[in-house]
This record gives structure tokens, sequence and C-alpha cells, in this order.
């Protein structure tokens, strides 16, 4: 590693499917490989670097005022402008448990780290605006940085989003449509070929997504090392797995680079409704296309897996976990108990832990749970109204039941 | 300034009525300086400190992870468990223009800051709980560090919250009601008289509020230093003026340690339908209580003003600016086009910067304006449903208006 200014690093694109095969750096492949893609099967593309240009303090250096630039060498060109995403806090709950809380983003979750580096993808090919197929995060934080890298942008979501959801997805300006979940991606893709808006959601039947997307994700591994150096295990919440994907990569490239020595099991925590990581770690496939039913985790609720996530656990040693409804209730409660109000979805990753740490028992050094997102987004937000109260002590005194 | 331990070096109350008079740090005087109080003004204390053994290296050491553990030895004891708060992102809008974004805090809110300190107070002085009378922010805040420290939390509201922010209220375990606005500050201090519940709102006729809260807010200025030096100016959302003071003071202070030269002018921005502050700038008086109208900035929406922010505004040199709605829906829109939404009240600042620029002309040097909250607390919240829409190419075109 040698001392270098902060440019991207960034030189290839290269298969999941076989590593093969490179791809320039630019145009993202949005489609995923095509040279290993069969009807059945689409493998993403990861970014490969100059890793032995890697700058000798890039993990030294303080955090600094937080923003992706701290880590600019090891990722795509960042020329979208930034918000100060990442950089994001880590709460201890004690016994060596800590939450990464990625509500605190600029838009409250852990997209923005995705779509900084995707929106910065789509100014760099000359994207005339942005197009986005989702159910909350994701759209609104590509509708965020589209706007402030002046981009027009394009969000199909469906008819069931929350109330406060839906005034945050029209909240930046973007052209918001409605419209069944089904129907999403095929109007996706027309929409991205028609207008020559650059598409940051998945367009593949096995989800392969944004293929820089993963890369702003692997900060939060770093920023982890920077605070704890490598934890004993990560749980991440997994609906298609490029978060998964994203913070495994970044601690493979930690040990890569010789400055840790292991590489932590990472856990991807799937609702127990339906779970295609689960389904492809179990049925040892690439990935699985499965069936969902029904769960108030609508963020992580997928039916298309993609190999990422099946990657990060197997060369983690990590695992797939399935986690109810009940679960996750029970997380949020106590992440609201410690004072972090996380969505349901957001609260799979410790659900996954306490599920993982009943069945497995004491955990040797430190273990952290992502919380991707604010409890603003949920479904029941806004439909827990306030009771009035004759505004007495006697009466106040009752409501407590100390009357 | 010497190399110490990061202990608190608070050692009194001091009055803003009479600086020579002083009391000591704990309990902390809930309802301001008892000795210059009278009918009609109560003057509130603040926090002073052995300056003198100020670490040397405080204001240049890195940031670190967040959480006002950064701060301790310039801040009360914080014997409360932190989440994080602090450390915010500040966002470039362009010609020197910098956005603070207080969204980005554990609770989504400046008053983050406050309730560290404030909760640490209670825990110290052994309450049985935290009281607290707040429209939104504040309230959460508080519950949310009340819940972390293992404390009980009653909630006074009023029934016009709007329903996302209601559920945020009632998120953290707290006992929330809603009771008509008049009643809520006779009723918080019976509360907390009955329970032994320590309140971090105010409870006086001019408003005086916790004594340390503007101490948590003073870390605001010491951030801002440490990445921009000593703005030309900074612009502050206003209501009763503890984050404007807060400001003011860590600037202030900064100065005195002798690590800046100068104290920047510090703008307190308020809703024009009331302005209690600006009231009592023309009026030379040392605080103002008025009549307020009707504006969508319930956050910043005060009747009763308090002497610290015209203490802020006239030892800066900066003044009380009045902002309309039509003014605040711009800035709050503008700032959306930027990638930050922000709640209306939260949009003050940068409406306030807009008036005085037009008015004054350019600025010579950065010049920060105070976003206080997200977007998600705003009155129309939940109120923009998502039209749907046919899920073909043609519907799509049409309305983009490229049919």
């Amino acid at each position: 590693m040698t001392a270098h200014p902060a440019v991207s690093l960034a030189r290839s694109q290269r298969s999941l499917g076989d590593p093969g095969l490179r791809y320039p750096l630019h145009p993202p492949l949005l489609r995923g490989c095509p040279r290993t893609a069969t009807a059945d099967m689409v493998y993403p593309v990861e970014v490969d670097y100059a890793y032995e240009d890697t700058p000798a303090d890039l993990f030294t250096r303080p955090m600094g005022g937080g923003g992706l630039e701290r880590w600019a060498p090891l990722l795509p060109p960042l020329d979208a402008p930034g918000l100060g995403e990442g950089g994001t806090a880590l709460v201890p709950l004690g016994d060596g448990l800590w939450i990464k809380d990625e509500s605190r983003n600029p838009t409250w979750s852990h997209k923005d780290r995705l779509n900084r580096v995707a929106v910065s993808a789509a100014v760099r090919v000359g994207a005339k605006g942005i197009a986005v197929a989702s159910s909350g995060n994701h759209g609104a934080s590509a509708a965020a940085y589209a706007a402030r890298a002046g981009l027009r942008c394009v969000v199909l979501t469906s008819a069931g989003t929350p109330p406060a959801v839906a005034s945050f997805l029209q909240a930046y300006g973007a052209d918001v449509f409605a419209v069944p979940q089904e129907a999403r991606w095929p109007l996706l893709a027309e929409i991205g070929d028609r207008l020559g808006y650059h598409t940051v959601s998945n367009l593949t039947r096995t989800h392969t997504g944004h293929p820089f997307g993963p890369e702003g994700y692997k900060t939060i591994a770093y920023e982890i090392h920077g605070e704890l150096g490598v934890p004993a295990a990560v749980f991440v919440p997994t609906g298609y797995g490029e978060l998964l994907f994203g913070v495994w990569k970044g601690f493979r490239e930690l040990r890569d680079l010789g400055v840790t020595d292991t590489v932590p099991p990472v856990f991807g925590c799937e609702p127990a409704t339906g779970g295609p990581l689960a389904a492809a770690i179990r049925t040892r496939a690439p990935a699985a296309v499965i069936e969902v039913g029904t769960t108030g985790a609508y963020a992580i609720d997928c039916a298309a897996g993609g190999n990422r996530a099946v990657r990060a656990v197997r060369d983690s040693g990590g695992d797939a976990l399935l986690v109810t409804d009940e679960e996750l209730t029970r997380a949020r409660d106590e992440l609201a108990g410690q004072g972090v109000w996380a969505e349901l979805s957001a609260a799979a990753g410790l659900a996954g832990f306490r599920q993982w740490a009943a069945r497995e028992g004491d955990v040797d050094g430190p273990v952290v749970c992502v919380s991707t997102s604010s409890g603003f987004k949920d479904l029941g937000v806004g439909g827990t109204p306030l009771q009035p109260i004759e505004p007495t002590w006697e009466a106040v005194s009752r409501a407590l039941g100390r009357a």
C-alpha cells in the first residue's frame, strides 16, 4: 500500500458467475453478467480495484465529518454530490452487543450509501435521470440523491405504501407512481430504456441490482472495523442481500489488504414468511426465487434472491436465519426500550442474533447488528392516535394506574 | 489549558439576571434564578466551568464516533447513557452556504443534544422519571433518553399532533397524554412534584427551560468550528431560543478560551405569526410574552420568549428575523431540492438567511444555517396519498407530460 491521492482505484467490473470474466468499469452492467446468464440464473458483477495502490493510511486516518469521500480510493468515482452519508453511530446495548444505527443517514436509512454510489454512476454515464422501483427507503433515497445531482427521478412504488412513507417518497420532487407489485420491474426497464434514465434497482429474474450498490454498503464494515476491530459476527436485515454482501466484502477487503487477519461470519436475517437466501443455502443453489407470505417487514419482503447474499454467507461461514414477525416485533421493542426506534424490517438483525444466540450460546467478542432504518417508515405509523385526557393530576394519576 | 482526564469541569449554575449570583451545580434550577425572579420576568441560569482546566487538545482531537462524550470536560456530567448524539453532517449548498443537518441525531432532531444532558441531570439527582411538555421532537427525544436510562417518562402533548408524530411520541414506551395547550405547564409542574419526576421543559412565565439544555446545544458550535472555523454568521430556527443561546455560547467559549478570535453574529429566525424574540429586541426588554397567530411551523410557535435568545442576539451583534410561512415553505423546498427533507420549522434558519441576504447582500465567509429536524415530523405528512396509475409506458409517459 502506498500514499496516493483520494481518487478512485476502481478499474473493472468482475462477474460473480466467473471471476475470470471482467468488463470495463463503465457503463455499469445493470442486468448483471451477460456472459454467464441463463434463463433461470443471472449473476451480478462486482467492482474490482487496483488494491495495490490503496493509501497506507486509509484505515487509520480520522473519520472526519462523514461522507463516503472518506473512502474514495476503494469506491467507484463519486461524481454525484454527497449528503454526508455514512459515519453512523454504533450504539452499545451491553454484553458486547452493538447496533449500527443506519437511520442516521441523510434520508434515514442505509440506502443512502448505495445511492451516493449508484447516482454517481448515472452522472458519469450522462444519464438523463434516475428510475427506481421501491417500497420506500430506496426510492426516497434515490430521489434525494437525484435531486441533489440535478437529475429527474421516477419512482415506482406500491399502492399499499404507508401514508408517511408516501409523503417521504414525494418529498424530493420525484415523479412517484403506484403500480401493482408484479408490474414494477418490466415498467422500470421500459422507463429506463425510453427516457435514458439510469435504473438503480433490479431488472433481472434472480437479483443482480446495481453493480456498484454494495460498494457503498461495504463502508459499514470499514466503519465497524475503525471502532471495534473485527467483530465476532455481524447480523444483517436481508431482502435481496446487497447490504449483506457489501458488509462482507468490506471485511474481506480489510483482510486481503492485510489490515486484519479474519473475516467475521455474516448472518442474513430474512422474514420467515419468505427467505430466498435460506432457500438457496438449503438447496445449495447459487440463488433462489420463492413464494412469499405476508409480513410486516415489507422492506425486506423479497421473492427473488441473488447470488451476492449466498456468496457472503457461504464464504464467511455465516448462515441464513428466518425470523418471524413475532421475533421482529420483540427485537423492535427491545431497540425502542434502548432509545432506538427502528422500522420492523430494520430490527431483523437483532431478531436474528437473539434467535441464534438462544441456540448457540455465548459469543466470544463483540457482535454487531445492523439496524437499517427509522421507525417512521413502518406500516403502523400514524395509526396510534393520541388519547385526550382531562388536564388534571387526578386524571393523569388514574391513567398511570396510581389512583 | 492543561492536559486532563475527560471528566466534567462544570462547577456551578450562574444567573443570567445577575452574573455575580452563583448556585451549586445540582440540583438544576428548573424554575430559573430564584433571587432575580419577579412576577413578570424570570431569568434562566447557565452552567459555569473550571475553564482553566480545559484539556489542551479538546478542540483538535479527532471527532471519533459521535456522542457528546467527545466534549465531556465542558459539559455537565453525562450520567445518562448516550445514543451517539451529535457529530451531525454539514451539507454544502454552494456559495459558502452550509446546512448543519440535525436530523442526523438519534431521534432525528437537535433535541437529543439537550436530552442527553438533561436526562443525565435527572439520573444524577436520583429522579424517579422524566416529565416533558412537547409538540413532538422534544417529547420523543426525552422519551428515548429516559427509556435508555431506565426511567419512566410522561409526555404532555396536544391533540393536534400529526399522526406520524403521535406514533413517534409513543414509540419509546412513555405515557403520552394529549391535553389543551394552556393546561400543559401547570400539569407538568404538578406531575413533576407529585411523582418526583425531573421536568425537562419550561415551568416559568418567561422561558427558562432546563438549565443544562443549552450546554448540549453548544456542541453544535464546537462541531462547526472543527470543520469551518468561525463562520461569518449562523442562522437558527428559534422558538424559545435555547438552541440559539447554546450555539452562541459555544462560540463564545471558543473565543474566551483563546481558540478563536471572534464570535459570529447569531440570527434567531422566528415565525412571523409570533416572534417573542423580535418583540424583546424591538422593545429592549430582557424577554417578551406575546400573542401568536397560526403557522405551520408548530415546533417553533412560541408565545413565551426568554432571556437566553435576547442575550445571544445582542451580545453577538446578530438579529431576530421574522419569516413568513411562505418564506419557510420556499426554504423547505430549496432544501428538499438539495436532498435534505426538513420539517417546516427546521427550514427557518435558511429562510432567515435568504431574507437577510436579500437585504444585506453578499457575506464574506461561510454561513451556516441549522436545520433542526426531519420532514417526517411535519403537519402535512401522511396527507399526500399516492396516485395509482395504469402500469404501462403510455400512462407513465402521459403523466410525465411527454404524450
